[in-house]
């Protein structure tokens, strides 16, 4: 049954339905629904997200986001959201928008706030605040190509967080833990890598270029997960 | 003779000095100046950018961003940027922005976009336009915890990117590469990993918590690097 149809018979049994339990701004009624129905049926947490992004000029580019897959259903939001990128005139961008590495950070502030926000709702326990910074070190030789031995991406990202809560040393504790746990993004970015490391295939077609990325990484249980980043190039004039 | 010295020659021989060049909006007179400039002293490559979050309620918090350091100096833009993150309705939020997930592909999509672009104006090759659409594919089973085998993360990202430039198909290959070999959002999100794998440190304190997890990985090149991830959580109660 789902979970309309159940609170389609709760109102008709019951005139006074019970009271949703609301926690830091989560209906936790409705989470505990949403995993008891994964459990029932794990095809439920598969979603798929997506950005349609266009160049504008230089470093300008515009993201559009709204349509989503999840939940054994293609979902249109009421509206959609734009994100614009550029670089600062120091990277000779015209500072439309936050630059692309400053989005990833805010993905990870973004992630381990709300997952820190769920699992404390999930536990009853109520946050009053919570603040973060997110920094990013990144060496610019790696993106111009000076120096082959500097990575492109970051070297290393810091995470602070101040959050404010009623609780034990003990309490606090365990969580400030829940962010970094169960964190989607947190983990896209530091899930361990072991074992056999990368294998590049690419097929170059007339054209196009198909390049794929895959590694083998194992979670932290030591479970081996495929992680693959698959980029496919098409020359418009073909 | 380096190109500000060029520069300033020129304007004192010549009262109007050369143009500049720009390709595909981008001022590669500056760029190449700057690979000069870096290549005398690495340090102007070094650049730190960070993003400020609060919580508001449930799944949306916002992001604040503005000051950030690099090419030797803390810089300050005029204006700052804020970013909104939520979840749709369906995740139990309130749809006030993107989600956090989104926002990583979007740093994907802005990243692989504009580094494609300043590589091909570096090399003189005018794009005319570039559309690109990234998804990802996330199993939430992760994120609640319901299984343990599923990770938190997006199991597989694709990139599909439609671009038209006038050039052969050897010469279109070439550029394809271009995104991807520089870019640094996707460098930290697939930089393969070998060697000693994962080491974590913790350091647990009165009412707060430091995580430290650290990863030893190396970089295409097998070049050792260090890629790591921080975080300080402090209880503001104490």
């Amino acid at each position: 049954m789902s979970s309309n149809q159940r609170k389609a018979t709760a109102e008709v049994l019951e005139p006074a339905p019970q009271a949703e339990n609301i926690v830091n701004g989560v209906n936790v009624t409705a989470l505990f629904q949403t995993v008891e129905a994964v459990k029932v049926n794990p095809v439920i947490a598969k979603f798929r997200f997506n950005v349609k992004n266009k160049w504008l000029d230089g470093a300008h580019s515009r993201s559009t986001i709204n349509g989503f897959h999840g939940a054994m259903q293609d979902i249109e939001r009421s509206r959609s959201f734009q994100l614009d990128a550029d670089e600062h005139p120091i990277l000779l961008g015209r500072d439309q928008g936050p630059n692309a590495g400053e989005y990833l950070l805010q993905a990870l502030a973004a992630c381990v706030t709300s997952t820190l926000i769920y699992h404390a709702a999930a536990r009853g326990i109520v946050i009053e605040e919570v603040e973060s910074k997110v920094e990013g070190d990144i060496d610019l030789r790696g993106f111009l190509g000076t120096d082959k031995s500097v990575r492109n991406g970051f070297q290393n990202i810091r995470m602070s967080f101040d959050i404010s809560a009623d609780l034990s040393d003990q309490e606090f504790e365990e969580l400030a833990k829940l962010g970094p746990t169960f964190s989607p993004v947190l983990d896209s970015l530091t899930s361990p890598c072991h074992g056999s490391g990368a294998t590049h295939e690419k097929e170059i077609m007339r054209g196009a270029l198909k390049l794929l990325v895959d590694r083998q990484a194992m979670n932290a249980e030591g479970v081996l997960q495929h992680v693959s980043c698959r980029q496919e190039i098409r020359n418009k004039h073909n």
